[in-house]
């Protein structure tokens, strides 16, 4: 970690994205390389990763994604970003567990209980992403972010994303990296608070999915207003 | 409820906003009966409700706003709005739910449980106000609104407001309704789903207020993209 001490968003980094070869992680690959930083999709499934770090480097044009079993690609990164079905959160977390000391594994699991994937049903815990916090200890700091930003619209490269990322994390150190990273995604992060907020950008969601199916649009995202420029 | 078959936002009624005398009641109170409609404020203190009365219809430049007893305030009534704070929240809708019956119940409260205000703490149950919905049962829709509105900015009637209101409720007609009154005091509301959804609109909240703290500004709100016009 000694390499990013002073980095917010200007040096790069290793990235690891665990659940990479989906809509989410894949999209957050894409700009995360195409802003220079070295990414690498963390996969179960050899033959799905192959195929979609082909896909995405010829989106980029150039080799800059690879892809790892989730352990190596969480032992290779400095950053790891989880982007798996709420089904998968746990035991994805396990298997990298002993990997992660020390980094900052960002969180952006929504529990979403199909089919009715427009009603919030939120863990009776509260959130998702506090039980991981909760389970790693405090030797990893974990930053939640991303729930409510369209998977469609981060895959489009030209797509100018009209959406904030709420930010929560009991580390403000960790959230000012994790708001950094955001930036060069094309997207304004916001201190959220502590990790336990994340219950309501896990809840909003479900409250975006409902607005979607009311105005039959693809993908309604959030502004924060009030901030200074 | 006959006359308001018809009505959106254009038809004038009777709303009452119980604990109106608080700041986010009387800041819809205000721009309610600048809208033409009939407000009174449902109060527990004369004395308190005979101050703000004054105070309001001097805001206003006219003897548009009345108050009364809660239970007056609900039986006078065709809208009933909710804006106590959360430890009042069941015992005033006890006092009122046998004057409530076939009518719309605003609800705007929200959980917060002081002092760790910007800290999400939802009630086990989930909602508090999809609580209240449980507890009237079907025969008073029962409708969430307002948790993310800055009652400072609202009390301000120069304040073009900045913010989205979410509209949870499980009759979408009642929904429609609401959204048709919100659209009277300037701000726009959307539809989010059924009462359930009430969860991330409160959760929010405290979101909100740890931007507000974060970022040192008075009143972050919340937008909705990606709507059509």
């Amino acid at each position: 970690m000694t390499q990013l001490s002073s980095n917010v968003s200007n040096e790069k980094i290793t990235i690891a994205v665990l659940g990479g070869t989906g809509a989410e992680g894949s999209g957050l690959a894409l700009r995360w390389a195409r802003a220079g930083h070295r990414v690498i999709l963390g996969s179960r499934s050899p033959d799905r990763a192959v195929a979609r770090v082909a896909e995405l480097n010829a989106a980029l044009g150039r080799e800059a994604i690879e892809w790892a079993s989730n352990r190596e690609a969480a032992i290779a990164a400095d950053t790891v970003v989880l982007t798996v079905p709420y089904t998968a959160q746990t035991a994805t977390v396990e298997e990298v567990r002993d990997c992660l000391d020390g980094k900052i594994l960002i969180d952006a699991t929504v529990p979403l209980m199909p089919p009715k994937v427009n009603r919030v049903q939120l863990p009776a815990a509260g959130s998702a992403v506090a039980a991981i916090q909760d389970l790693l200890g405090d030797g990893v700091r974990v930053v939640s972010a991303f729930q409510n930003v369209s998977a469609h619209h981060l895959k489009d490269l030209e797509h100018e994303l009209d959406c904030d990322v709420l930010v929560c994390g009991n580390d403000v150190e960790a959230r000012t990296r994790v708001i950094g990273l955001i930036k060069d995604l094309g997207l304004r992060g916001i201190h959220a608070g502590p990790i336990c907020n994340s219950a309501a950008a896990e809840a909003l969601t479900s409250i975006l999915i409902s607005i979607n199916m009311a105005y039959k649009i693809p993908g309604a995202g959030l502004r924060i207003t009030g901030l200074p420029e």
